[in-house]
């Protein structure tokens, strides 16, 4: 229990501490998901790991929303702390789906392209890292932000091309369920890493 | 129209007894759909009668709103209090999309385990009223929030075993499509009581 | 850079502004989209077009948004109008998926209803533009808001009958993903006129 003092004082480290093991863990996760889909030998074992992830993410986020709701006066708003970590959380969440779609849908071999989506997922996860760690500093933050920006142009360029592909090649109807689904799953992760970058950048414009 | 003296007095009773009818309503919602997909028989009457339900549910949503924007000073936040509101409604909305889909599909006969994830998401309405019903009070309001996550894993294992056994056992695609929808709407809406446990489990540490 | 004082007075004027042109474009974008699914030629001309007004609508957002986290004192409640940006460029964002959708999925001829879906939604993107029009009037503006939920029951009503039709219709799985896409892309687009709706009526309220 901190002392009166200690919880009337803006806690800035400790906020910018917590979103920056958050980010890092989800960028963990996207790594994880990028080495299972271009080795695809034991699905099953890189799935195990990422829930394992999932459940780290979800016990840090948990103890950062305890820590926000016992903190008197905090060094951004409220509701964007709030809001920032359910969206990094959010990105982790679509990660676990999307590898756990392999396995429930018995994946025999990964579709071509897959591996080249999974890559912009993690360049988007990194860029997260990088534009949480520099939180309330301004340092090239809204350079982080633009680039975040611009890989979520190129995962969703890349994602339509590959369901275009899907529909054109594939001819068997469940086989496009399955890939739409896993596709679909990766990309809107992908689009949650602009989430972050539009609470990050409210944060950075607020403060400025 | 309140008194001055009445509209600047906090309102704890009042949203109280607004959000556990709206939580209560939710679960009747909930309870005619498991009485629909065990029965089976009729399903028309029963998604009339969810439709009914999410009719009152809109109006009381609705009262309960305006009554929000008319009052000066809340019990709670007032974000917190809009927020609330709406997942309750979510939930609701769920309940009467998937129940109307087995009507659009003209499903014939309800698929094994359905009725069990039904059941599942039947309880998770049941702790939501549990857990409104003590809103601000204290007592027992996290352990209530606690099953609810453990209900909404459990739908979670359960949806997943369903889809996967989905996709092994049945051959005609669109016999895929429908059920898919069909379980993943039911398991979204256990999804969302684990929302309304989140947001009471701020307003609850909020104002711990 | 403004004065101090200009950042400090209340800018009712400007954002009313913003928010009309934001309400506008998004009109413009469903105006393009009723002639595009209308004449069915040359899809990717059209697709184009929207895609130049999604642009645009995500540089006034921005601009608008940038605006707010700039100025002091706000005509509404801050989080109202960067919800209100959000939820009409959600709608935006929602018309130009529908569109692509088309050439995506290299569609020959377009399903029966729906023109029809797509003038619904064209109607309700108008009431949109009506309510943004009088923000903080009050003249007339719930009945702006009554009409566009009466516009997105009659485009779920519809929706559903082209769904129930598309499974009682269509044999082929393939078409039946593409066309189910399409339709509920469009109606999604007309409920998320609704939020746009909720999020107005609040704001009058709250200036009521």
């Amino acid at each position: 229990m901190p002392s009166l003092f200690g919880r009337l004082m803006p806690r800035s480290q400790s906020f910018s501490t917590a979103f920056t093991s958050l980010a890092e863990n989800t960028h963990e996760g996207s790594a994880v998901f990028v080495e299972m889909v271009e080795k695809y030998d034991g699905a099953e074992g890189y799935v195990n790991r990422i829930k394992e992830i999932e459940h780290a993410g979800d016990n840090m986020t948990h103890a950062l929303l305890t820590h926000l709701n016992q903190t008197f006066i905090t060094p951004f708003d409220r509701e964007d702390i709030y809001m920032l970590a359910g969206r990094v959380d959010d990105v982790l969440d679509l990660i676990d789906a999307a590898a756990r779609a392999f396995v429930t849908y018995r994946i025999a071999r990964v579709r071509q392209g897959v591996v080249d989506l999974a890559k912009v997922l993690h360049q988007a996860t990194g860029k997260v890292v990088a534009a949480v760690h520099v939180l309330g500093k301004q340092d090239h933050i809204l350079d982080h932000c633009i680039e975040i920006n611009r890989l979520e142009n190129e995962g969703d360029r890349l994602s339509r091309k590959l369901i275009a592909e899907l529909f054109d090649e594939e001819k068997d109807p469940v086989q496009i369920i399955k890939w739409k689904e896993i596709i679909e799953t990766i990309e809107t992760a992908v689009d949650k890493c602009e989430d972050v970058a539009n609470v990050i950048e409210t944060i950075t414009l607020k403060n400025a």
